[in-house]
């Protein structure tokens, strides 16, 4: 990891979280671009916010910081041409497709999935914890479908969407989207380029 | 305002807080490429917090975000070539220096003031509430310090900071550094040049 080739850089993310949605969009290209590796990561932000006293989402809980989120992303996808639509129920439960996600981490359709996953939340305003919807993602992308549904849904993907989550708890994660570069942590889309940047100049 | 000139950013800031060190830093320089004016607005970020329900900044409150914030100020400063240290109190009482900012909002001398209480706070790990430095500050500034220490400290400059910091609250504001172009708001250093340059677009 530290040789010749560049850094990983760890994409911690959730498919409820509006900002990791804008890092979602972008950052294979943008890894890409600097011959980083992206290692997926989805997490259940959910059970971090509680650890911290947060009973949902402080988008949520602070009406005005809420009031002030929903104007940042119309900005915010305005400047990186992402398509936006506030979505009608949030934070959305996104425990379905966050263990397809961890099923696929390691797949080259992770991207893919990911980025459906995302605009189906936050661009087409629909429910994403429905196994329907996300069967017909899958098949799109020529999976078998119903074998990766079925693996989502048995206690070994439960039990690895809890571990994922703890692990992001005992590294420090405290918010979404969060990238890892070694043991340095950045925190948010306005942090994407930044921990692009620090793993290329590791290579 | 929306004539044939750049419109106004106005700049939300504290003291006390180490993001709006970042932008107290860069904004005039960064302002005046996009020939875009500042209005210096400093306020009380302690009030505001309350009000949300914080009894101090969110940095001390949530240890998890607080040991992030000052690896990212690192950072950051490396990034924007700022000098830095920790402040070893946080956050600081910034009372008198913001209302001597307040006296000084429409002079010439407001950015270079500013940047000197930022440093002291910021770089040298000083007292920024204390009358004898800021004389200094304002003396080498070449100006009447103990006349405008002592405005400072009579009670309708505390008056106007009260005032201030409730039309912060009116506007929607939760944090600092925050920037206004018009009725348009931006929240973080991390949002200023998006703020300069929708001022710039709108001339």
């Amino acid at each position: 990891m530290h040789g010749s080739q560049p850094c990983d850089v760890e994409f911690w993310f959730e498919f409820g979280s509006n900002y990791s949605y804008l890092s979602a969009m972008r950052i294979e290209d943008a890894a890409q671009q600097l011959a980083v590796r992206v290692v997926w990561k989805p997490f259940l932000l959910g059970p971090i916010l509680r650890a911290l006293g947060m009973q949902t989402s402080p988008f949520v809980l602070q009406k005005e910081k809420g009031a002030y989120v929903w104007r940042d992303m119309e900005r915010q996808c305005r400047k990186y041409r992402l398509r936006w639509q506030r979505p009608s129920t949030f934070p959305r439960v996104s425990v379905l497709p966050l263990r397809v996600a961890l099923i696929g981490a390691g797949e080259p359709w992770i991207g893919a999935f990911c980025r459906r996953v995302m605009e189906l939340n936050f661009v087409l305003d629909q429910d994403i914890n429905q196994a329907d919807r996300l069967a017909s993602i899958l098949t799109e992308l020529g999976l078998a479908a119903s074998n990766i549904l079925t693996e989502a849904q048995a206690e070994p993907a439960k039990q690895q969407l809890r571990q994922q989550t703890e692990e992001a708890r005992s590294r420090g994660i405290f918010g979404a989207p969060t990238f890892f570069v070694g043991t340095e942590m950045f925190w948010g889309n306005d942090r994407l380029d930044d921990a692009l940047r620090f793993a290329s100049q590791r290579a």
